[in-house]
């Protein structure tokens, strides 16, 4: 094929090389077209398959929204009854991942969720026989059902994963999936070995509901590109689960827990966020987004069911109200306003898990146990069009250097 | 930041949406500057550091093309032997990565290895000082230095890896490594559990130190992007294997080792390579590549320890006569050379291993075993000047859809 130029307008870096400019960290590309989820950064809106945020956290649970992503519209009454079912039928893992998720009882769970992931895909028979139609060039509507099939598997897995590591860490018995609980109520009661508050429930079934897509973090690329060479569909969520460990992608909520527990006093909240406009003062965690450049719409949603659960079973330890206070404080400051940065979701989901009695090591898993819905939809719509990803490097060191023998080195 | 127009020159496929064109795959779109490896796709030639691969191959080890890799020159005698002294110290696993290996031992090996590298990196404290040094933002010489040490542990348990799989797939004891062995010898050691020929182990050195790096293939690709999350090191290497897995990146000197013993007799290979040419006939496995335009230098230098390897120890199968009369004819022939197709180094490595007696499904962990060199360097190289990728979808779904409640959806 012959050689084109292409415009690409960006807003990121641009680093001038011999072979031609590199947009660094791909700040803008486009890699594909999507109707998954769009983001409006600029007024604060997210959508899913064209509906609004608001109005699926308000009237649906994740099952709908997992329905929704990767069948592209919201299930009836039918069609979500089907896929409640099939969930629930496919919860439970491999003997296998159970002696791995045992051998690895003392690591931290992101690395246990990449091991057992990989685990259940080589002993899944449609994960296996959907590679080697992939590998054969083979995907037409059996393949494609297949694909949806898998990653209903994978949703359905990983919250058992989270919660028999979470178990055998504590060296607690494991508590069996309950196939009458839905997605979330019975993640927490594996999880925890007791019936569900509701209002718990709610909480993390809304959580999985917010993050369920966000268009193609790095986590989601790293899905795509392994995706495209056509590898298997557990090993494309292994890899998007190791890129989510990463702190610059997952991990944040944790963060901002923490700094609220180091603050400690809601009064003492003005004065940090004052210091943090200083140069070489205190970052604060949850504030701002590489996207939104006004308040996360999601952020709003998980504030409110904050205020429903420390109304509910209190706030020992004033997280709400410090982080309420920042809040006040950051939306007040013109430093702030002028970069436009916002409280972000991360700001208040760590809270709810925080007062559940959730681990801190557990939050970026729960990320995962969300998010996979998004990975796999996003991987399924871009086999529809696949291309492997193949960029380039430009090379600026010495060619044809004489070979010097090992004896003759310094 | 303000938006600006960067121009791209590209081979690849356009594709036009309503948000701006999309380079799909990537294609010659470039991620970073690099002085690791560098190919010339028209002339079919390969460095590594600047150093022509034909040179590596004849005169060097895999660890000193680690050492290059890594560390950017070849080593003097001293710092090989403390490169070596400081891989073979590392090559034994923790026990729960055994465990682990054994819960698979039914599975395909490369989930396996993902699953084992993520286990290894669980427990790797080095590790894990590294990825709480990157969340707090520190990348100075002493985590230089730490990622450097990381990278060798790393490419030292990798080939360890893949032989207890095999052992225990087979139900056969551990071999567990021994000091005084070369890389690729003890690889050979651990795998088949006896003292390696020679020339078996200068073939798997050959083979890694050809495939240890090649600018930005996909795997390195998704290694990128999750380092680029500040993941740790061992998610990277995890991920990085879930791509290789890909058919459309490794696999292919199995698929042409099945095709030689298919065809069965050298003299049919003229008709087989003219019926390739043709509509709707068979593809020819390991001829063509993404990059290489000429013939890929690899491929010849491989070639020739094949003539040496069945020259020693037979051709049983023919394979050796068969790959070369695919060649003659493939090289004759109008339609290759228009096209620019030319054997690659896939065409040639798989006969060596087959003749050994290493199973197809170890042929692209062995390629795992050689890449993990690339893989890291190109990491340790990107975390320089890091910055996390975050491409964009085009959005081309409907926004604002009517919420329709569950009872009244059809």
């Amino acid at each position: 094929m012959s050689e084109q130029t292409v415009s690409i307008r960006t807003t990121g870096k641009i680093i001038q090389s011999p072979c031609g400019p590199i947009i660094h960290g791909l700040e803008d590309v486009l890699v594909k077209i999507t109707t998954i989820s769009d983001i409006d950064g600029h007024t604060g809106r997210l959508w899913y398959r064209g509906y609004r945020i608001e109005d699926l956290a308000e009237n649906t649970t994740y099952e709908e929204v997992v329905y929704l992503l990767l069948y592209g519209k919201l299930p009836s009454a039918r069609e979500l009854a089907d896929i409640k079912s099939r969930l629930s039928a496919n919860r439970e893992l491999n003997p296998a991942t159970i002696e791995i998720l045992r051998a690895l009882a003392k690591a931290h769970p992101m690395f246990a969720l990449e091991a057992a992931v990989a685990s259940e895909g080589a002993f899944d028979e449609d994960n296996l026989k959907l590679a080697d139609a992939l590998r054969a060039g083979r995907y037409k509507q059996e393949e494609k059902d297949l694909a949806l099939r898998i990653a209903e598997k994978l949703i359905a897995k990983l919250p058992t994963i989270v919660a028999y590591h979470y178990r055998l860490s504590r060296g607690l018995e494991l508590v069996r999936p309950r196939g009458d609980l839905a997605h979330s109520a019975n993640f927490l009661y594996m999880f925890f070995g007791k019936e569900p508050d509701p209002l718990a429930t709610k909480a993390i079934d809304l959580y999985l509901i917010l993050h369920a897509d966000h268009e193609i973090p790095a986590s989601t690329f790293t899905a795509l590109v392994i995706g495209a060479t056509l590898s298997d569909l557990y090993s494309v969520i292994a890899g998007a689960i190791g890129a989510l460990k990463g702190p610059l992608h997952g991990g944040a909520n944790e963060a901002a827990v923490k700094s609220y527990l180091e603050i400690a006093d809601p009064s003492k909240a003005k004065e940090i966020v004052e210091a943090a406009t200083k140069p070489g003062g205190p970052r604060l965690m949850g504030v701002g987004h590489r996207v939104y450049k006004a308040y996360d719409p999601r952020a709003k949603i998980f504030k409110k069911l904050v205020e429903d659960y420390t109304a509910k079973f209190g706030d020992p330890q004033r997280l709400y109200a410090i982080a309420s206070n920042i809040e006040q404080a950051v939306m007040a400051h013109p430093y702030f306003q002028q970069r436009k940065l916002y409280p972000n979701v991360d700001f208040w989901s760590g809270i709810v898990f925080y007062y559940m009695g959730i681990p801190y090591d557990y939050f970026t898993p729960l990320f995962a146990m969300s998010r996979v819905a998004g990975w796999t939809a996003h991987v399924l719509e871009y086999w529809e069009n696949n291309r492997l990803f193949r960029p380039r490097a430009c090379y600026v060191g010495p060619h044809d250097q004489q070979f010097i023998p090992l004896e003759n080195r310094s």
